[in-house]
């Protein structure tokens, strides 16, 4: 079957898939310096943000992606107080980050500003905390503001990118990955969203190769339900420096004074279970 | 943009999506007494089978519906010599079932053949076990079989079944699930398939309802993901009978004689995680 124009469709090359919501109007169409923008109302999903024709978050089921960027990193850290995001323009991780309360600051570095006002127009649940006190958006070069931040400053990184194509690019590069080590504390873990296990071991190995070679000690891998995104299921990959990734703070996720609809403590330890193809593939990825 | 003809496209009316393959012709089209059944090659998933236009399986991905329906139930039993497959017309559970040394008899009951000729015919992998001594395929209306079969002479029963739309519809209703309780020993479980934790919640109530209804003393949940499927994320559900379900045969998984692909240890465990949403749903589920 042919579907009519009314739909929406995200075409996934390497994957030889395609994924389509029924839309019910476009409401929000902005070529920016970098990328092309785009926001439609759908009938089942909710609102569906796109980047140059890729889709990037669904009301529907946002939640599952943001808090499994923010929460399993923030608690396996013993004290997360500086977070710095990079990307992150919808604000949906900067707002998971900043129910934690041990966080003094989180600082966010979008390259592109349209992405942030597209979000506080039709995301507004993704953006109440951006006037938090605590929180600091910036629209600038993230690889750039890596470089030039203070050794040692920061806790927790959390990469919220699009795709290792385009503006996102850099960010999966030995040379991004160096200077987060280097921005880190004695203590600190950066956490990247590192696409499908099914299709993208290419770009998994390529990660764990550059989080290694930059020093991070531990590298891991935790895996979640990611319904718009090519093969619906995605990953994301730690690297810790001076910290151990089994380890997290489970009383405080048990007392979280925050609501959530994922993650939870058995959600938290079952998304770092590594499927048995996913364990062969890492070994060597380790070993090298 | 419009996928162009070469594409197949599974609908998905109550998720308003789609899903969508890159074709590269169609291999077996035949419409049988039950159903339409067509098998496709394509770009990046290998083969794929249809039925009455919604994707049933496909080379790359099947392994993690076919494992996650078999072993979690296989080594949650402590002894599953008797297991029977209502539905599973492609022979990959069987396949996984007779993986098993203690499974004495394997019976797939499912009501049209033309699906395993099909199978036979163009995922000849998943039928490497048909000729198992212990494995007998009967095409055959699998709630009639199920009334027939002697009490308590199954370990385990998996419903291996399409959506509850058509044919699979009877599969879930009370009538069905007393016959399996009936069927089922001492101590006997039955998994089936259970549709998307995200958008079938209606789904998921009814069946907790009837399992319950039918007398099973435990009732749970396992989570997958299932690239092909609406939302990419899809369930299982367990009911017990005589057993509990937090425990399992670990060392029986770890000794386990056979490859898998996604099963294994911590998995069995990470499968059984319930999302936030979930815990919340479950608990007026299995309130009333």
């Amino acid at each position: 079957m042919t579907l009519d124009d009314d739909w929406i469709t995200e075409l996934c090359e390497e994957g030889g898939s395609a994924f389509s919501l029924k839309g019910r109007g476009k409401l929000f169409d902005q070529r920016s310096k970098f990328q092309h923008i785009e926001v439609y109302d759908t009938e089942a999903y909710g609102k569906l943000m796109m980047i140059d024709g890729f889709t990037m978050l669904s009301s529907r089921e946002n939640f599952l992606y943001h808090e499994m960027m923010s929460h399993p990193a923030l608690f396996v850290h013993p004290a997360p107080r500086k977070v710095a995001i990079i990307g992150g323009g919808d604000c949906g991780t900067l707002h998971e980050v900043l129910k934690h309360d041990e966080v003094e600051q989180a600082v966010q570095i979008d390259i592109d500003e349209v992405v942030t006002r597209a979000a506080e127009a039709h995301f507004p649940e993704l953006c109440v905390s951006n006037q938090d006190p605590r929180a600091r958006l910036l629209f600038d070069d993230g690889i750039q503001w890596m470089k030039d931040a203070a050794p040692g400053s920061l806790d927790v990184i959390i990469v919220d990118s699009t795709d290792p194509i385009g503006p996102g690019e850099v960010l999966f590069t030995p040379e991004f990955h160096a200077a987060c080590h280097r921005a880190l504390g004695a203590q600190g873990l950066m956490v990247q969203q590192s696409e499908s296990p099914l299709i993208h071991s290419d770009i998994l190995e390529r990660l764990y190769r550059s989080l290694l070679d930059a020093g991070f000690g531990k590298v891991d891998t935790l895996f979640f339900p990611q319904p718009i995104y090519p093969t619906g299921w995605w990953s994301a990959t730690i690297g810790a420096k001076g910290l151990d990734l089994e380890d997290f703070r489970q009383t405080d996720v048990e007392n979280r004074g925050f609501e959530t609809r994922y993650y939870n403590t058995d959600i938290h330890r079952a998304a770092f279970a590594h499927p048995e193809f996913f364990k062969r593939q890492r070994k060597k990825w380790m070993a090298q």
